[in-house]
């Protein structure tokens, strides 16, 4: 059985299956995991800025697509009811005046420092390779089994009260006969059509191999880099616009839903 | 000329002129004016509650799809940089703590009373109407020169912090034999597709002659009722809610930007 007859066939039990992995402790990226769900990345704020964020989600809606927002104090979201998102991701970063201090495997601890944090759930384009795969179009890094190479543009997000910061973009090598393909953009809920393609120096990525986030991936002859905005965007603004406390989930260690991809198809 | 063959030329000064003749005073209802353009429905409300609709809209996107949020305290807004939404809608309404107050053309004194108000821009189904002309199926209140009838369903909306209430919709008699190209939904930010085709019933409406909002239209044999998502379901949710100040468009007096609505096609 090769990789896309695998996956074909969703495993209904495997979302949950990989959460409780995460919450005893495996660390891994997850692209290519539990095929056929949904995947988001997530970033935690205190209440206070909350508004700020989701109007910059509103103002940013390529990059910073919202599936979900939790109510205040609460680590539940109706995009899996089963999960608790202090655990069932596998690695957090924490974020204090913004700057990276700690990766852990399980947020509890910094979780219980503010009373009334806000979980943003942000489409992820993971969820599209799944589509793409079946389409018969390699994913690199999948391939590979690395995570995704994501860069900071010098693209300006449009800014929204405290928060500021340039665009994240994740990048897949595509052979020049499937990029239209590649481009088609089946998923605008989750990042489905490419903001770039070729010339990565337009978006100020001066080296390829040297990603800001995850891994640098192999671009072979006749291949074109292609460029999608990435919900690591918001992290970039936690670090540019200093804010003072912040869980996120790690780059590629992303939160997996019980939501089927399908459930965003265009 | 039929109505018809002028939808097709868009007049690029017909926005700003409408929005001119309502700063002046001019009160009327926008369905069918400066056709081409987006029409938007508008909720303004204290900074204190900004969130709280905000989230109320990202969880409701069907009736509450948002296309700008002005900055705390500023009347102006992208879709048209030379407006001021203080004065520039045919006609405004007042609220206080969930109670219509006040009918008015011009809102600066009421916007006066508080200094962090936030506007909110949604999505109209009136953008979509011009489409639906130009394919040959006739909007029955543009015909009669009526508002559009408006019923309050007795669905909830998913709620929000101290936000909740039931959707609105509107309603336009199609022909059964266009409902599947009224139906086609080309426009899904500003309400394309409908919620719900025939059996007023079974959405909690007892009469169609007598909705909450807008006029009653003909329903002619041989057509059926069909339903949309409304931009006034934020009014209901200020009703509901008990919500102390908000201003908001008179229904069917929308806020007409320069934005065409080809730039919401799907």
């Amino acid at each position: 059985m090769n990789a896309r007859e695998s996956l074909r066939r969703i495993d209904a039990a495997a979302a949950g299956t990989a959460r409780a992995r995460y919450r005893a402790g495996a660390i891994e990226p997850t692209s290519g995991v539990a095929p056929g769900f949904t995947q988001a990345n997530m970033i935690v704020l205190p209440r206070d800025w909350a508004y700020d964020f989701l109007l910059y989600a509103q103002r940013n809606p390529k990059p910073c697509p919202v599936l979900d927002v939790t109510d205040a104090g609460s680590p539940k979201t109706i995009l899996a009811p089963g999960a608790d998102l202090r655990t069932d991701l596998p690695l957090y970063r924490i974020w204090r005046n913004g700057e990276l201090v700690e990766e852990t495997a399980n947020a509890t601890t910094a979780w219980a420092e503010h009373p009334d944090l806000v979980a943003f759930l942000i489409g992820c384009s993971f969820t599209f390779e799944t589509a793409m795969v079946e389409a018969g179009i390699e994913i690199r890094h999948i391939t590979d089994g690395s995570n995704v190479p994501m860069y900071l543009t010098d693209r300006p997000c449009r800014p929204a009260g405290r928060l500021h910061g340039n665009i994240v973009v994740s990048m897949r090598p595509i052979p020049a006969s499937r990029v239209a393909d590649a481009a088609a953009g089946r998923f605008p809920a989750v990042h489905g059509a490419p903001v770039h393609v070729g010339e990565p120096a337009l978006l100020g990525i001066r080296d390829l191999a040297k990603p800001e986030f995850g891994d640098p991936v192999r671009v072979e002859p006749g291949e074109i880099p292609v460029f999608w905005a990435c919900g690591v965007t918001p992290q970039a603004a936690v670090m540019a616009s200093g804010v003072p406390f912040a869980i996120t989930h790690a780059p590629g260690h992303m939160f997996i839903t019980d939501v089927p991809d399908s459930a965003y198809h265009a």
